[in-house]
């Protein structure tokens, strides 16, 4: 079994025996998000990826391959190229091992880590929020149902990239008079570099500094300043973070959850100790709904690479 | 007197004579915005501009020059080179004409809007609803305050740029179950270049169809697709233009606006027959104030060059 987690910021591989018992071996490598990695470098980062993690002559014995990718396996796109770069550059790491497991599958990042959630359930809901954020509803192992996930300009609502456009947002009405005062104008300005600002200057340096033309979507960075922000206690961050998970919910019942159903959660603000966790969890608490935290779709990843085959395959 | 007005689509100049009868000459020439244009292209402008106003023999008589640029004069910018860049631009396109008028100014795009109010009062409210949407003060002929303003990604709340992202984020709520159903959908999605496009495809068509990744504020020009759509019943495109009358009347409210003083409104939403003008008016009525839109800041900028040096002055 090997199992892959190809993330925007990182590439992980892990090996494990098919009955279920430990993982062997873990390594990883550069970012591997296939719509924004050039395949030569993505094939490259994942032979050696795959080269670190393989037991000395055991490529042959490798029956099943499970591989999530950010960009990648996302139905319904018109004219996805992501599937089809990410199936090509796998199997070519592979083969220059020496593997050709009869069962390969690149899946969505949504996808593997659903598959970590306890004894790898075909059903149920996986809701991501990083820099963007979708609520998605998996049947049968697969990606069937996708709430949000719309990018940073029309969508992502809840997510880091939303976050942090809020918080610059309502520093500059608290600094024009449309709204409250707030801790966040003088973090903001501290972080885009204009520390004691004379204050017919703040508003600019608050617009300019919040714009990246070449990458709107690096202001995600400063999502962590807004989280700091509320736990300070400043009411204003503490409304935004309120209002993403109100928004994070939404998405989640778009999908018309059902009492019970297995739930994951990953994410920089969803996934272990994310500062959106507690307040998610109240939220759909009340449609019977207990949220299982994942670090990364690695154990997932394995998982699926285990049940594609069932038990005593290697 | 020379009134110079410098928008973002457009460069129109006129002459008058100083004790307030009709305009004389009026000439246009491109875009003028001091921010994107090059100096060299906004000096060659000018300069054909100027000439096509001025009367034969003429420039040796011009005692003043008022001209508004979208960019310029903005008080409190660090930094800003925009105004110093126009006003060489002006001076050498003067220069070349044999004029050097003792009043020369260069003005904020607001400035000269609000200049254009009967009688040309010194002090109120400009509010500029566009691509982008900012209310202003005005004192003594000069912008003394600015409530939002604050661009495409953290501000310009209920601009056109606003409107058409509200219009594209409301359609994939429909298309994902987050939100009510809207005419918006099927008219976006042909307005991408998607005319029939098969369902699971279609959020990534409005996701990718919204997105100019070089300019992402060109999403703007789909404003009046909304604003039909608002006209022919849609209730959630109808829903967007009342909250975008809700937040232009909010930035004006944090100007402290006081019962009858001038308020001037201009741009594409709340110049005249402005889709907008008519909700704005509505909302700011309880306030006593009453619109006065405008079409553009060039009576304005000829009214301000009188109002500098008196009657009398030619």
């Amino acid at each position: 079994m090997l199992g892959i987690d190809g993330g925007g910021s990182g590439l992980r591989a892990a090996v494990a025996a098919a009955a279920g018992g430990p993982v062997l071996a873990t390594a990883s490598a550069g970012a591997a998000n296939v719509r924004s990695v050039p395949e030569p470098k993505l094939t490259e980062r994942l032979t050696r990826v795959v080269g670190r993690v393989l037991p000395p002559g055991g490529a042959a014995d490798l029956v099943s391959v499970v591989a999530g990718f950010a960009g990648a396996g996302i139905p319904g796109r018109a004219g996805d190229r992501g599937q089809h770069v990410a199936l090509r550059a796998l199997r070519t790491a592979l083969g220059r091992h020496g593997c050709a497991p009869p069962h390969l599958r690149v899946a969505a990042d949504s996808e593997i880590a659903f598959a970590a959630a306890p004894g790898c359930p075909p059903d149920g809901l996986a809701v991501i929020a990083g820099t963007g954020a979708a609520a998605t509803r998996m049947s049968g192992h697969r990606l069937a149902a996708t709430a949000d996930g719309c990018g940073w300009l029309t969508g992502d609502d809840g997510s880091g990239f939303w976050i942090a456009r809020e918080g610059v947002r309502r520093a500059l009405r608290a600094v024009d008079g449309r709204g409250p005062a707030t801790l966040l104008v003088a973090r903001l300005a501290e972080a885009f570099g204009t520390p004691v600002p004379d204050p017919p200057s703040l508003r600019y340096a608050l617009v300019d500094g919040a714009l990246d033309p070449s990458a709107p979507v690096r202001l995600a960075r400063h999502c962590p300043l807004v989280v700091r922000a509320a736990a300070d206690g400043d009411a204003v961050a503490g409304a935004i973070l309120d209002e993403a998970a109100d928004l994070l919910a939404e998405s989640t019942a778009a999908l018309r959850p059902r009492p019970g159903e297995p739930l994951v959660t990953v994410g920089g603000l969803l996934g272990p100790r994310g500062p959106l966790l507690q307040r998610f969890t109240a939220r759909v608490a009340g449609w019977g709904l207990v949220p299982y935290p994942v670090g990364d779709g690695l154990a997932g990843a394995v998982a699926l690479a285990r049940a594609a085959c069932g038990p005593g395959a290697g």
